[in-house]
């Protein structure tokens, strides 16, 4: 059983502009199954700065950022990790006795669901998104080996710079490309005012073999749907957001859960 | 029933040199007691600027403010309520929308307690003491209205300021000196080295009328079981213990409790 919130508890929490619900009742509910002796806060802020600091003088063991922070948190950090590195944007702060160190979970999940959906790394892919998460996901698939791919996205600089850096294409819609593995970065899809939108036109999901989509809110997609409905795998943002975020239960506490308590864990967030 | 901790969560804290954990189980406890969506957590901190920094920059609600950080916190805040600004030291700290304002909740304790207890301004007294908390006191007393007392503490200079600028006498030992009531605010008598020591000579105690002591781990101190032993009235250091930071749950949460809920978290605080 979890003991009570004491002097020896340990605090984790997340900094975001827009703090959600998944991370704080993804890693309380872990806690509470495994016993252990923390406690997760979801904050906010307008100075990143002071709540950095904040977290080294206060002994704050881990910190999940999200947007706006994950660039700006940088140099405020005392060591970057090489996942986070790799893609110069920070997900996780961990705290070990006053030197921060930056990780980026999103990178390290995606290059694990790519191994656990044994997705063979010759498998041309279509990616749409040119944000931060983009970037992770195109980093990850770079550094998993995967030579051929190409980058959508409307906005050409920014598109660009993220295939030419990694070694891949660029084009600023779908038009008549297709590939075996199509992955969607973009909020088409999420709930919200693109809800509705289908992130792959049918034909692409069609000729495809997996259907991989960032989206987590909800889960389930009009492209997820359609690429269901006619029989192609499919790689969840449910998956992505509870991988990333078991990363960083692991860097915190050090304790690796069992499948089953993930499993409890991420329904219960999802609620 | 408490919800679950999640992104409305209102976080409390406290800072100091030795965390205890009396704040938090008190705090807690109440807030289950009462389904307040509030959690608290003890931290220590070697860098109180920064610490103070990561109160406001996170939204943190409230801090308890233990030694050795009393004083050197003043000038971090932006407000002095009158209860801190009587004694220049700061117990509690109350963050309005990143605002933050110092109160001494022992001082207000201990003006509450004399009114519970029915003391008579009159009365004289004498106090053991020249710490932090000892201002405190004597500030209650003067404030509370009390003209005659003598302030007891080998250390001169912070005995004749302390009794100087508060319109009491000093003197370096007890002495001969009696009074109707007699006040603690040393250490003899708390669990340590000085757990066996009177804090005033049977004589005193014979002569007295009230036994005050501010120690509360234990909070029958000899002193105390002696005062009992022959008849006298009590205030011990645990009804300020509960009393401040009952006033520092009320100024956290804007909710009083029922007294049963502050005798239940009282007594779980206590184990």
């Amino acid at each position: 059983m979890k003991p009570p919130i004491g002097r020896e508890t340990t605090l984790c929490m997340s900094l975001s502009g827009r703090p959600g619900h998944f991370g704080s009742r993804f890693h309380n509910r872990l806690y509470e199954l495994m016993g252990l002796d923390y406690v997760y806060k979801a904050f906010t802020t307008t100075d990143l700065t002071a709540a950095i600091g904040g977290i080294r003088a206060l002994g704050i063991r881990g910190c999940a950022v999200s947007m706006p922070f994950k660039e700006a948190v940088i140099p405020l950090l005392d060591r970057l990790e090489a996942s986070a590195a790799a893609i110069d944007s920070v997900n996780t702060v961990v705290n070990e006795a006053g030197c921060l160190t930056g990780y980026n979970t999103d990178y390290i999940a995606i290059r694990l669901l790519l191994e656990k959906h044994e997705v063979d790394p010759l498998t041309p892919f279509l990616l749409r998104g040119s944000g931060g998460m983009a970037k992770a996901i195109v980093a990850a698939l770079r550094d998993a080996g995967f030579p051929n791919g190409t980058v959508v996205a409307r906005n050409e600089p920014a598109g660009r710079a993220l295939a030419d850096s990694h070694g891949y294409a660029w084009r600023a819609e779908i038009g008549e490309a297709q590939a075996p593995l199509l992955i969607n970065v973009t909020p088409l899809g999420m709930e919200g005012p693109e809800a509705d939108a289908l992130a792959f036109p049918a034909p692409q999901i069609a000729a495809s073999t997996i259907a991989f989509d960032v989206v987590a809110l909800p889960s389930m997609t009009p492209f997820l749907r359609a690429a269901e409905d006619v029989g192609k795998r499919l790689i969840t943002g449910h998956e992505v957001v509870v991988l990333q975020a078991l990363e960083q239960f692991v860097l915190y506490t050090g304790q690796i859960p069992g499948e089953d308590q993930v499993a409890d864990a991420a329904a219960f967030a999802r609620t």
